[in-house]
């Protein structure tokens, strides 16, 4: 070969990307070169979005996945918690309308003896972030170091903290750069950012909880089912427990969304009340979290524990604990009136008689976003106090003139807008719709 | 509409980006959006190679393509040439190895009584460029600014330049964001590039030389003969006569190759002697320049005046005009010896004895700029001495050690490498091959 140094192989981000754009299937190094090369700068931008668009259209293969995953995995810390006693398990959701059961499920497994580091998001479009939810908590603290997030892992076993600088950098330059190029709705490519992130926690098993219908961003149970198996498939191939739920979004999780009423609707979960859907899927999802995280033999006895957890006030005692740890006002657990509230109120009246057939989920969320209470842009500020309160769910019987929903609202710039997508989201018919679909439509890689 | 501001439509790169990658059609006003934002620098470089890569992989359909051209067309001027008497013609060839025929044409073209306002480009990987030819021509200056295209044209109906900044920069632009993101091989985005600097020209009508075989960018026929129809379609949908060739590019054209033996090669043409198959594809190629230029009531008599002006010296006279006009020695036609001129000496001698059956043409260009006669990268620079002459063509009688080809050159740093590519690129068979392929194998919208 040394006579023909014009054929030597030297690796060029132009022939990956060539390699990506005829459909080619990457080498483990071929994709770390792409990442490294990329988050220290090497390769520009505009390289990474032609290849990030042959990418999306062409498509990643299982091993591509595994390989991109832990190329972004490693372009960063990767959290040490094995001086921590127990397993260390976290849950993830695809995010939707009126989802909180982070907030709920994260110190009910606490309190039931595993350790919970999770490494939330914002909200963005129609979602909502985990984030910003505890951020309407006054005093509460996204923002923690690693090292914070380690000691107040170490005090009370929950922790609950934004992307930091340090993990997953190769994710957050990659993810505003498929913002910009219309590269984000890729199944590989959201399984990479997820799993990178999610896997940097330092955790033993991750339970998913991929939302499909029409407030989720896979609309079709197909594309989550999909997404489900890379996500599981990838987490395994790296060593990880974990399991995948997908779980129902054709209407809101529970009867609020907003985000200091969905505080106050998880605390009503840990008090032993709050609406059946939401209080069901937390309990299943810690039930996983419990059997993966091996505290107990099998998920029913997972489910009798969070139960119990929430029967006792065990958990209701650690989430005030983890207020407290993370600089927020604990007592937001007993006084409502400390929360963010908005100053009015209005409702949407049904025009007809009948039952709630169907709801397009995705428009309560951007109809709460052009209120205030979510983000169009990246840069927005959030209304913390603005809500909606869902009064009818799919299959709920509806008269003439009767309340759907209650806005509460500081602004009404936006108001008519609001109201209009609200009431053109729900379908009414004459007779009663097949039974909902239930919440847990499936589980896959138990 | 006016009440949901929130809907209404506003023009995003963003858009443009998930539309083409979802394999939509733009429509015109999109497209211009997309080059004038892109050569204004409002639409940053990412933006456009994940829509580079986009329409490289889902495709631009003939409306798009016209929408495309005549936005990078009017990215720059457009040169007005109406008070030049006459029509002005122009031909573009694909590129290949050995291919000289604009050198030919022109003057050919110019004495028949046309305007020839040609714009070329450089030589990039195996194949030449007219312009790194002619700047062999001591003297010879090819960056003329538009005024001086403009006076040179007048005073002997053709001029022979570079693109300017004023022609086209949104293709200037484009093309080196393609170079780096693997989208140059695209049918679509080829015919743009080439459609908006030709039409730049001013031009009434074109000849399309498209090369196919195995020393052209499109391999296969099918590809080329899909470039010519699109590129012909594209001139015609604004307004120009076009024509396309599809002519063989399975071995050299002519007898040598490498810049100043390839202008020496087409002054023997010019005088009336030189290799049959340049000879006959330039009387071919300025046969359909007369013809669409109305100089000739057909191409038979288009041919007969194309002969003419070689046999009666007038388009020799022609090119020593021109390059006289553009700064260059003339005195080149009769003295081969005042161009630059390789020291030393090589063959390549055949291996075994036969016919030739075939040759890999493109390593003949690849062996060619290895010597320092073509670029590898952009930043070479081109040793115009360096040539190679083949002695033998496709169905030729071959004996063991008989010269295949002569190399000149001036460094043997790479000389052993050169030498085993081209003997390489010769396959010698027993039994003398099928009848070699026609030079010119079909035309397009006549």
């Amino acid at each position: 070969m040394l006579a023909f140094p014009f054929l030597l192989y030297r690796m060029r981000a132009v022939d990956l990307i060539r390699k990506k754009r005829d459909s080619g299937e990457h080498s483990r190094e071929e994709i770390d070169f792409l990442i490294s090369g990329y988050t220290r700068g090497e390769i520009p931008d505009y390289q990474m979005a032609a290849w990030l668009m042959a990418a999306w259209i062409r498509g990643l293969n299982r091993s591509e996945l595994a390989a991109l995953t832990e190329s972004m995995l490693y372009s960063g810390e990767v959290v040490n918690l094995s001086d921590l006693p127990g397993k260390k398990v976290d849950k993830h959701s695809t995010g939707g309308v009126g989802d909180k059961t982070s907030l709920i499920l994260a110190p009910i497994v606490a309190a039931g003896g595993l350790t919970v580091p999770m490494i939330s998001g914002r909200g963005l479009g129609h979602t909502g972030g985990t984030l910003d939810k505890l951020e309407s908590i006054p005093g509460f603290n996204t923002a923690l170091t690693l090292e914070e997030f380690r000691r107040v892992l170490k005090e009370c076993g929950m922790a609950l903290i934004g992307q930091t600088a340090e993990i997953a950098p190769a994710d957050k330059k990659i993810y505003a750069l498929r913002d910009a190029t219309s590269t984000v709705e890729n199944i590989g490519l959201i399984c990479a950012s997820i799993m990178s992130k999610k896997l940097a926690e330092g955790i033993d098993a991750l339970v998913l909880d991929v939302k499909t219908g029409s407030g989720a961003f896979m609309q079709k149970e197909a594309d989550a089912v999909l997404l489900a198996e890379v996500m599981v498939d990838t987490a395994k191939r790296m060593g990880k427990k974990a399991v995948a739920l997908i779980t129902d979004m054709d209407q809101p999780l529970g009867r609020l969304a907003g985000h200091s009423h969905e505080v106050i609707e998880s605390i009503e979960v840990l008090k032993n009340r709050g609406p059946k859907d939401l209080r069901d899927l937390s309990i299943e999802l810690s039930a996983w979290m419990f059997f993966l995280g091996e505290r107990t033999k099998n998920l029913d006895e997972g489910r009798r524990l969070a139960e119990m957890m929430v029967s006792t006030g065990q958990a209701l005692e650690k989430f005030r604990e983890g207020i407290r740890l993370q600089g927020g006002d604990e007592r937001v657990v007993e006084d409502y009136e400390r929360l963010p509230q908005a100053r009015l109120r209005a409702e949407v009246l049904s025009e007809s008689q009948g039952y709630v057939a169907a709801t397009n989920c995705m428009e309560f969320g951007i109809a709460l976003a052009m209120l205030g209470g979510g983000r169009e842009k990246k840069e927005d500020k959030i209304d913390h106090g603005v809500a909606l309160e869902f009064h009818k769910r799919i299959g709920d019987r509806v008269e003439k003139n009767e309340p759907l929903v209650s806005i509460f609202y500081n602004s009404d710039a936006r108001l008519s807008e609001a109201r209009a997508l609200i009431a053109n989201a729900f379908s009414i018919s004459e007779k009663s719709p097949a039974k909902p679909s239930t919440l847990v439509r499936s589980v896959l890689g138990a």
